[in-house]
């Protein structure tokens, strides 16, 4: 490793995430009294409506889902401009009405990140803002995972050389490629800031897709020798009204 | 590595499958009022219904277990057309009037999976549709694992060149044909969908063939190399006069 | 690997066997009013009756041990001649008036295993049905711990020769036999049927045999290269006497 | 390995630290009774109130903040002279009145540390004592973590000449020096002391500069090869004017 | 290995150790009413009066610590002649008055060992028995740790020849000495007793020797290569005052 010149990639950040998944006590809650369980219900439609404010002013996005498995049964995914934003909107929760009924299940902080290999990316070119910024689909499904780069041996992705690594990302986004219009990806960076290096998220209409791009990308060598990955939750999105029935509030 | 193209495997995927290992609190289901627990069966035996009545229209299929050791007590799996019929059957379960005694334990969720390394598959093919929508054998002994597949050194199941990875899988399926009549074997893919890479179900009359085909195929280099198995789950198929006689409501 | 032929060991499988390791809520159990212990206490002697019955009629053994470490207070050992048999007595347990003092601690679902290498063995030879059909001594000590055999690089088990697994457990019996007389050890294979491959079972007078056979065993190559060890747990054997002394009932 | 000579590292001690990481129960705290909770607030004010006074005397030093995600919502860091002094800090928090509403989420013990692979550092200069006994800005952001050094085959730390050690530790430091003025680091060791070998804390103004160094940092050979990386915490200071927001007693 | 014979450590073997980490619960100890409070106490201190009296006949040690961060609040260190006294031991705190607030924490049952890699050790050698029998100091500070030896590739200690293990050992040894009078070790087997293979016990007057011992030694090659190191434990003694002052009883 004699002379050795460390060739860290180049990153714009954007938006800060917060995945908060809860799990719901659904036999406490359905068993609250009425007028309680009611009140709750005002204080989310408020807290929600809060956040489709910040979101209709550009200053953030989110979604609510219904997550599949005894992992969790909510996902609340908050996108701000700022870690402060971000525990305002975490401490609303949390203090809210239905917080008694809802008891954490996992998190994740991350942000959102654009990365090149090769040399600086510009914050200027029209395509990136956007990318930054992205915009929490109304409708569908996500799959959510956090993943590391490996540092193994002969397989460690932070002493490649950039080129190297440029190469393998591009034949990764090829593959990413072919899901184009089937599956948004958005990736966001958590070095620093989460126990993985990485957090992913996929939103599609069709759950199929996540499990179809997930193993076709395995075969990717970036992902076949440098990826590792953490839990992967899946949900279904709720409007406020599907979020209404499923809390038997209507 | 120059120059290597992905060879991923082709899939067709079928039904979804949702495995819910729960815990019964024994003690408090026990001593509950007798309304309520008449009350609660009632609303199982409903839910049951239901989920029979699914199962003989062709769009699922279902089975209920009692569990062995301290994992779990009862094993809720269902099979269904979409993840939008899985969810709904977690939420009525999470719903019913028996949850409050119920506390999950373990789930899984996947995609039963049809693979071959070496090309498509044709889904017109006779054979094809049954094994994609497999029905619970109604009687006998489950055994659920999830499994990954290796990703280490020289032992990276995804960088192998598909003619070996078919080989591979063609010696495990004779192993597998051994066990023919005496063990049904339904493989899902979780990839994107949960934490592990796939779910296996084994389906027999005698809980020792899992045993013997666990063991015996864990020769077989393509899991002697490259098989990471999770946690193993066994249980005993529930009649709707087994499952009333362990809940002791009749 | 080309044209490797798969060599599994030979194996022949007797008694179901369940660990289940509890907490007992000492607070709770002291303070119980005197009626409801006293009713509690009549219907585990009714219980263990029951057991003591099966092993009298050679349906299987039993032992019940005071465990050491925060790990479990109890270990409730059970064999019998099926999973069903085995579901009856854990179900009974659960259902039992001393149940709510108990929780789960650990469990573990094997079955009684002797294996060869090199052969099949002669399910008729006489020292077989005693070693399927082991009994759980009346006194002393047990030691219980799960293991694998590794499949790690060049240290995999499972693509060993036959021939050369064969030796190596030869030369680990060897070292089992010194112990002949001071330990009585029960292998049982859990391959498709808990989480680890093997559960072994250490009976003996003194502890100290414990420390001193898994330590010399160590060194033979079969388990410095190829095992992997789960958690240990250590138990003194309670006469009903001595059960009824630790929970105060006497 | 033949008559190599350990060359053990350096280094200096200074103030103790602990990391108190609590779980608020939100629900439970905001629905106490009014005078329960300004009992509370004024106890814990004079909790801070002892904190400040040992801060001012030059015998520690302390903060206090909101973090992100559920792996805990309030973080106590303090610095102190012994670990008698923080057994008491932690004790009293502890018996404080607010302490029925704040579990345990996380903590780590060490000792400030400068370290030197190459010679013994001179404890006498001026530029050590300070950097032994590190106030906490009283403002901005944390990033809180806990590491070691790999001992894995080729790439083992600790049999690495010294000679080596101080040339990767240079490097890494000048990665380090790039981001003087937006992130000031204190590394504490904690061999002997807790389950990693160091906890890093890193303070700023901006919490993306959280991830920029960390990941920069990555790309060095020291963190690429050798560093393994525990939980991530990233908190926001919170003046007692901004905890009392957050506990709504104001 | 062809032709390998196996070389075990020789051992001499003395106390049974139990580490028995508790949490206490502050909130309901300090408010629940006096007179339990008190009656709690004197039940704890007949205890500790009865494990004096043992300690004071020969046939035992004991100490009790405050242990620092989250892990545990309580430590209870138990050394005695054998298994049955050390049950008795926990039994007794179990179903001691105060033990409704104690909670475990962590635990570890482990056996006083002498080691010898290149011959028999003799028992009758002056220096042996108290050595096997070693004193709780009664004051100071703890540093309790278990660990194994690393059976990996290359680097598996059950396969070094005992001539080299007797090498790396005497190294070791001499790094050890360099502490003489600063520390003192106590070295217990835990093979077959406990999930690690050895637990350490560090007693000093200073907590930062821990710190220092413990980050020398991992530069020599037998730990460097060969140590897996478990959670690491702090405390500091506690004489019956400074408990009852813990405890809040005077």
């Amino acid at each position: 490793m004699e002379g050795r010149v460390p060739e860290p990639t180049f990153t714009l950040e954007g938006w800060h995430l917060l995945h908060d998944f809860r799990h719901l006590d659904f036999p406490a809650w359905l068993s609250a009294p009425k007028e309680e369980r009611e009140a709750a219900w005002r204080d989310l439609q408020a807290l929600l409506a809060e956040w489709a404010q910040v979101q209709a002013e550009g200053r953030g996005s989110f979604g609510v889902y219904q997550v599949i498995t005894h992992k969790a049964d909510l996902l609340f995914l908050n996108l701000r401009e700022s870690l402060d934003a971000l525990l305002q909107a975490e401490e609303r929760l949390n203090k809210s009405l239905i917080a008694p009924y809802l008891s954490p299940a996992y998190g994740f902080y991350s942000v959102v990140e654009l990365g090149s290999q090769t040399g600086p990316l510009d914050p200027e070119a029209p395509y990136i803002k956007p990318r930054l910024t992205p915009q929490v689909p109304k409708g569908g499904y996500v799959c959510f995972y956090p993943m590391n780069k490996r540092r193994q041996g002969q397989d460690n992705w932070y002493l490649l050389p950039a080129k190297e690594r440029g190469e393998l990302m591009k034949a990764h986004g090829e593959t990413g490629r072919k899901y184009q219009g089937k599956v948004l990806q958005v990736i966001s960076g958590a070095q620093g800031l989460d126990d993985w290096e990485w957090g992913v998220d996929l939103f599609s209409e069709d759950p199929i897709q996540f499990k179809k791009i997930v193993y076709e990308m395995r075969f990717d060598e970036v992902s076949a020798r440098f990826g590792e990955f953490g839990p992967f939750y899946v949900g279904k999105y709720l409007t406020v009204e599907a979020l209404a029935r499923f809390l038997e509030v209507v």
